[in-house]
């Protein structure tokens, strides 16, 4: 059993504790966070299912005060780990990573982690290999991971070499306050940082892309041409290529996915833990061709959707699967991915 | 045993079906619908947890191609049960009561009936007996609902004769795409419905009240200025009934509860199925005096707060409990309702 | 002097009017409605600078008990025109065709209108020559016009044979109530119509397209990724064309142009009726070369962007002017377009 | 002629421009401001109608090469006014204070200033009297001053001594992208300060309130509770007060005023300047009557409502005029402002 940590219990880091804890040769040994926010006081009101830890810094009276079980420190659950999970704030994880290096500790850092904090740029299918013992790995952000998924199985599967990315983000997740927009569609400067981190894991594709910022909450939706290698690459060869993937999921809006928010909804009624999603969508009513192009439109659930290849990371650093192929399938078999692909009319 | 059915399987239904299944007293038999929607698609793939059973009009063929088990037709489940919970679209509950009357089966309607279909306009707390033994009841809608706690609380404690109330109104849920509002605030003629609503239940107390809908999705809030029957209701007077109430959450802006979506925020993280919250929200910030009134604000979770009274009305119309306070402390037994109130610092 | 009228006195037709108002070798003899809407009170209250007649079907005493003075009928207005600028609800148009035949009248027709209303699908630039002396003329859409502007600048200059376009659309304008959409992003099937009817316009470009509706009022944003027809576009090349054309604004993010809402404060702060632009605005900032193509982002303001086009037609099908440069010019001149282009920055 | 300098074009200042040039007994000297934002560059677009002076620490290379025309310094503008009207950023204010004092130049700062800036804090209705010859004056924020309006309306009418207000806020002006709110609710502590503001400017009157921040960008919505000190005020007596006022609109949802929204709508369709509106609406489909108190919704075009009441204050500062009835009817008739009520139906 990989006994795995996690650093930073908010929006992402509560997700990674529930998906680790679903894998059946991992251990979640603890999270770790700073002060009794609301999802640590969910956390105590749910009865602690994971043990907290708490940072430098951290004011124990303010636990106390909540009847707050803690666990110990944070030195003390890396000194319990193999490998940690880091989703401490922007900049945190990088001085975090000291104490890692100083325990002999592997970590595995988010999107928002500057590059140079890690050995390897990683993300599940595209360069699992690159990341097999790797100390430190830092996972490509939401809309990243979820685009790459969707180029990496069509440049498998026809070769694709050059794609161009329209991002309609959203501006912030659900319960955020802070970081909104109101009746506004912001522009960011081209090429957008997801295009330029989609070449950085795979360097033979040549990527570039705009970003607009949307006010919604429930997922971003990306629209991608995507250019064949050997020239064009059908609507068909790209619908099956698609909905043989076990993190990506087939949706009509004659079935009632109307957008982005209908992903939600689903995953709400599917009982899903928080309403989350790991797989991204993609609108087979979006799916054109144009020229020697593919082009078609994905939804990224942004809280959850880079859970699946956090955990392919562990299982990356940890040398537990020597492949892709192999790590993705033992991720996805614990996640419960894929799955509805065996149900009649999908 | 009650046995209890639920007529149309949306977003109050689906939340219907999951309150009565966690009933210990009660076995939900199954569930009507007439189209194979996302919500039963939801359903089939978890397993089909409940029976399905299909509405005159539905297509059988539309469900046989996607695999989705059908238990019987709508007269099959009208014969299984002692009380339906009737959640159909507006006007449909009325033809249904037909059925009902035929098979000599009890049936508890939601706010989007009309009146005239029930004998009782019901809520659990504050008219708890006018429902006792009756055959057809009619819950109050979701604000009117949660309205009714935060008065009939004052009023037990204190007597309330005069509220005044200002609903800013949420104007879709999540995933609707058909009824929403982009960039404005659009007013009701005055009163709105829920203050004369609540006279009906409340006839003591003389209420009016002015609504405006806002372009958001997670929950109404309402202000209320209530006047005190026997002089001024203090601050302190009143918070502590909302404390000791088990359907009314007490919350404070520097614990994290910024505002409305803070409660769905804090539902996701505790794990509520769907992020669900059965307790209105009220803010220790906002209670403030003026005169002989107690003013403040709570929150209204739209899609679930109706559940809890909903179940009530089971207990009414089967005689389960014969007085308000037994019967809504088995509803809040099963439902997990104010074990918050235990946790130090609340 | 060519004289003009204005059937439906709504977002679009306000807009003819004024636009029509301003040219100094048209007449704008009237405007028509049905009812005393809040547009036809302000009218009133502005002191009824264009004469109003009534539609058949309009309740006369409705606009006496306003004190809203009438000219005439709509059969009095079509006699006294050359021809009719025509901005009723889709379906009426098509309607009022009749009389315009009967009675030896031009017209334009909107967007919102069957394309088989009209001898020719229409545009300012793109296809001017074929709208010379024609009877029934309807324009693009909002997106479609502004599209095309940019389109056809760049195939003038450069040759453009294919382009696939994403459209990020704003979902109502400011005042409307009843086409909302709230916290959702919604998708349209692919391919939209807008790169159908650009294939119609430009028949020898290939377009196809995704559209995403948002909730916002203020601008539709375009993504457009173009191939040159005859090999690489270079960014500098692109921004050339797109600098010189008169009714395109390029902007830049750092001048305080972040999205689709600074237009519009822009065109306030200008001191435009009603905060209008007719020119699409254009992110130097978007400007990317991917392969053979330029990708770019533009900014439609849906509300006033196809009033200049809507005046080509006029002279188009009155043989005002001969072709398309020499019209344009005259239009833009009258609508003070352009002159952005000689401040000293730009 | 008195002669009035303007510090600080944004949003506010660029209004408060517009007003004092209208006015037939003030002169516009000019304005100040540090950058060339949008509003700088679009006084340039529009030909310079305001002379522009810079304010310490702006770059005036930055405006030459944009070829933006400078007439000064501030310190020039301030040699050359009476009394100058400030809308600098909070807190600038009180750091311009010091040289106005110097200059012995009077000033009327805005809302978002400390009150100790000023000597008075003022509302041209409710206490004009207490600014006459006043040097420093501070105008109430855009809420305070509409309520304000209203209250006052009553009370001299009626008497109020006791008001519960609930706001519904705006969260952002139209072009704004950094103070955004999205798909929330937000609380705000009670009381709020209007309330208490309200409390300052009229000190016979008892007020409180609960504040929410909503996601949208025309105007907030307030409701008042009035508690009649004389008894019963009644709907149709507060109605009475309410039409007679000339900053007060008194509009009908029948009539297509569905909400905040249209204002805005109405207001362009009208050719106000950027669409705004100085009066505030007042539905008469609010007003109900509730105990002794009267209820109502009122609606606050927040760019611009503050402008009629600045205006005021110069003139009680300069002693224009000596008292409330005699200024503010100065000031409505060089705005233009209640001439709607003599038109039939209003």
């Amino acid at each position: 059993m990989i006994k795995v940590g996690v650093a930073g219990y908010g929006v992402i880091g509560q997700r990674l504790a529930d998906g680790v804890a679903l894998q059946k040769d991992m251990e979640l040994v603890g999270v770790a966070d700073l002060a009794p926010t609301l999802s640590i006081r969910a956390l105590r009101e749910r009865g602690m299912p994971y043990p907290l830890y708490l940072v430098d810094g951290a004011d124990a009276t303010k636990f106390a005060d909540l009847d707050i079980p803690v666990s110990g420190t944070f030195a003390d659950l890396i000194g319990k780990v193999d490998v940690m999970l880091d989703s401490s704030p922007g900049g945190v994880g990088a001085k975090n990573k000291a104490l890692y290096e100083k325990a002999g500790v592997k970590a595995v850092f988010q999107g928002g982690e500057n590059n140079s904090v890690a050995d390897v740029f990683f993300h599940g299918y595209a360069n699992y290999e690159k990341g097999l013992g790797a100390d430190y790995l830092k996972l490509t952000s939401c809309n990243t991971t979820g685009l790459i998924r969707s180029v990496d199985c069509l440049d498998r599967a026809f070769g694709v070499d050059r794609v161009a990315i329209t991002i309609i983000r959203r501006v912030a997740d659900p319960g955020d306050y802070h970081r909104g927009l109101t009746n506004a569609l912001q522009m960011d400067k081209a090429p957008s940082h997801q295009a330029v981190d989609l070449m950085t894991i795979m360097p033979h594709v040549e990527a570039t892309g705009i970003l607009v910022h949307t006010p919604v909450t429930h997922g971003h939706i990306i629209t991608v041409v995507a250019h064949g290698k050997n020239g064009r690459i059908t609507r068909d060869q790209a619908l099956g290529a698609f909905k043989a993937h076990d993190r990506i999921r087939v949706v009509r809006i004659d079935d009632g996915f109307l957008g982005n928010a209908s992903f939600f909804r689903y995953a709400r009624d599917l009982g899903n833990s928080r309403g989350d999603m790991y797989e991204i969508g993609l609108w087979e009513d979006s799916l054109v061709e144009t020229g020697d192009n593919i082009m078609y439109a994905i939804n990224i659930p942004q809280e959850s959707v880079t859970i699946p290849e956090s955990i392919d990371a562990v299982r990356a650093a940890m040398k537990m699967q020597h492949d892709s192929a192999t790590a993705t399938a033992e991720t996805n078999k614990y996640l419960n991915l894929g799955n509805w692909k065996s149900i009649k009319g999908y």
